[in-house]
């Protein structure tokens, strides 16, 4: 989309002195207007005769567009700004998880028990039955997450100290929609190696790992050896997270437009650590065919310098073989799902694919295609943004996939949960309501995380993952 | 001490289902006063005409002292002994701690901001200026409890699963005596060099690292290449808490006896991690003379086999080269401080101290002499015991230590402010106040991490200790 749309994300609050005259307040909120930001509140915080002063907190689309408001009101006659607040820097001073005892330290007795001499009594329990350190510490309920800062949302390798604030994000999510304890683990290395030993070593704290916006390829390798080494789930969200919900989205979309998985064709453009899960849970699903994309093109047997998940991909995906550009690709396929960059589409090229096609264009915060365009032509139209219909949201999975997988004790993350929780989270909307502007349910929807977890914890237990609690009383 | 008395540590709750009869309630509780443990409450839970069911609550001296109590209530004429729970067990399940968010996300807004996309600037400002880390992330307030699990309590190597619920008992006495956000980081390596990448690498998200219940003399190495490497302080409290408890300790001791602290001599035994900056602090704080004991007798010039440490003091301490046993060295001697094993002295060998003697037998929670033979030669007696006068428990240090670094954005942890954390403890007591049986605060006195983190902080101002939150609006 070429102009962003303001959001909640960009507000800023506005104290402004301006003269006291019955049109004063009138004025400044015009201007706001104007300046094509919302005001969402005004608060008069002092006024005499000569002078009002008001807050004026307003929606606005980047940081550049907030600038240009703030200038809108100080080119007003009369009026003196005087100090610009961003409502989302105030939110995250000082952080925004903290570490709170559940017991209380009120007296000898109560610090007795919980710290010495008391607590060497659980000490020697957990040193003789390692077993009970899932029911006498937080190992319960407990998960790291874990990043090297390499590929952090759409702002690339931005290193751990800036990446804290996406991990804390997380962590108060995984409290907020599941009452998972989750911690920020950010590491300053990206060497692959050291990655895989330390999280090796801090493992014994926690039930589970959550991998966290770690680049593509180092990412299926760091995973793929911590789950042979770890007796607890390793779970890499930017795969994992996201390909349970294309697929629960997909399985909606697909009924909205009455056509069966192995029917169809898929055309999925980038395919690094996020496109690459998808079309390998796609797969597993039973999906007709699937073309996969990256910035060399078509993913075709015979393309010269592979990686290994890419020759993987090839060997498995594009049964004709085509090696031509993304719309020729898109040209009668029944699903696009852009997990990639910006603007890549148009429009006509939507008008290409399939009867009832199905767009999923996932690239945040602007789509592989406009989607308002892609509505004109597609039957389903799904993004990654919170102001259009049917935004994808990994809020969907990770809380629910860990709750299950804490409630089971298991030891590790399966594609059956993952397929297990893509149905819970479609079955969430239920056949009977699904349209094609709601084929997700909201990410407020408290049975969601609750769904999720069942479903992932029932196949724990149906595999016979080993409930290392079992001895619990 | 030969036995132990009974604790809130040991304490247990016995369900009995007994006859009905007037004297049913006083026969369980004289059973439970007869085998040695001491009742702190009961509950009658159900009765009928013919049974009382009861919950008997009592501090009992050991888990097999425990078994005794139980054993008594058996045996006891129409007693049925229905369950038996263990108060400090139960307080452990599922952890002590737990993660809480600080921001709320109750609808799409909030979480816009915490969360995509609002967070992305947010991301960007620490990306471009890490030092703002301190202020938009919990490095502010944040600290590590690191162990290996190698020398946890008086247990030995329990590794990183049995040390778990020590470190989240210290994460939260950091919460609850300081308000500082501690997390538990237990490593599965006792490797020196692992164990500093693994530090050095998860240390951005962290304000403070405070190394704990590593073994000596791997400790040693840890803590001083870690100080070299990182820009945050490095405390390890098992060397450094206990120095500054050791020296408030003294400070009031000297005072109650009227000696000068250059005047005395202090022999210590233990020359482990307590031991050795013990002695450093004392040296530094200007002790007359100290001698050491470890396991091998009097640390000694020209003594076989020393490792860099006993090199270190023996060429700094035992100026006459004493290399005789422990009761001949104390001979004479001013001050006892032992961190070391229990029952090493008697109170004959207290006799032939100096005049108006201090001993401190910190052992525990068997002490290095029995405080109540000592208290029967010695001017000032203190122990590690909380059922003893004068308990010298880390607590009083290690949360305000933490709060004036995190408060002063300190980059490093210093001497003199561990001589400032000992003065403030010291004079929480006040000179006018200060007698032989109290020559510590209460570590439930509010005055003391408020003194201590004051005194720390203003040595981290006045060296210009890095505040790297300058830029902080």
């Amino acid at each position: 989309m070429a102009s962003r749309l303001p959001s909640a994300g960009f507000s800023i609050t506005v104290r402004v002195s301006v003269t006291a005259d019955p049109y004063a307040i009138g004025r400044l909120t015009t201007a706001v207007g104007e300046a094509g930001a919302i005001v969402t509140a005004l608060d008069v915080v002092d006024s005499d005769h000569v002078r009002v002063v008001a807050d004026i907190t307003a929606d606005t689309a980047d940081a550049g567009h907030a600038d240009q408001v703030v200038a809108a009101l100080r080119e007003l006659e009369g009026v003196e700004v005087r100090k610009v607040s961003d409502r989302t820097f105030l939110l995250h001073l000082g952080g925004k998880i903290e570490v709170t005892p559940k017991v209380s330290l009120r007296n000898r007795d109560e610090l007795s028990r919980a710290y010495t001499p008391g607590v060497a009594r659980v000490c020697l329990a957990i040193a003789e039955n390692p077993a009970d350190a899932r029911r006498l510490t937080i190992k319960r309920n407990t998960v790291a997450v874990v990043t090297d800062g390499s590929a952090v949302l759409g702002l690339g390798n931005i290193g751990p100290y800036a990446a804290m604030p996406v991990m804390e994000g997380k962590a108060a999510l995984f409290k907020r929609f599941a009452g998972v304890d989750a911690w920020p683990v950010v590491l300053d290395t990206q060497d692959t190696e050291e990655i895989i030993k330390i999280v090796k070593a801090i493992a014994p704290a926690y039930g589970g790992i959550n991998l966290e916006d770690i680049a593509a390829p180092r990412c299926f390798e760091i995973e793929e050896r911590l789950r042979g080494m770890l007796d607890i789930p390793v779970f890499h969200d930017d795969q994992h997270g996201t390909a349970i919900c294309v697929l629960a989205a997909l399985t909606n979309a697909l009924r909205v437009v009455g056509k069966q998985i192995s029917d169809v064709t898929v055309v999925v453009s980038g395919a690094g650590a996020a496109g690459t899960a998808i079309m390998k849970l796609l797969l597993r699903q039973g999906v007709g065919d699937v073309i996969a994309y990256d910035r060399n093109g078509a993913l075709h047997r015979g393309m010269p310098g592979l990686n290994t998940s890419h020759q993987w991909l090839v060997e498995n995906t594009n049964r004709a073989n085509y090696s031509g550009d993304l719309p020729g690709a898109i040209k009668g396929a029944d699903v696009f799902i852009g997990v990639s960059a910006p603007n890549l589409l148009v429009g006509a090229d939507i008008a290409q694919m399939a009867e009832k096609a199905i767009v999923f264009a996932l690239a945040n915060p602007d789509p592989e295609v406009d989607p308002r365009e892609a509505r004109q032509y597609a039957a389903v139209v799904a993004t990654g943004r919170s102001d259009q219909p049917n935004q994808i949201n990994n809020v969907l999975a990770f809380p629910g996939v860990f709750r299950g997988l804490l409630d089971a004790g298991a030891s590790q993350f399966t594609e059956e949960m993952a397929l297990a929780a893509a149905q819970a989270i479609a079955d969430v909307v239920g056949a009977e309501k699904v349209n094609a502007s709601v084929i997700v349910p909201s990410v407020f929807d408290p049975k969601v995380a609750p769904a999720v977890a069942a479903a992932v914890a029932a196949v724990a237990k149906a595999a016979g993952a080993p409930r290392l609690d079992s001895s619990a009383s």
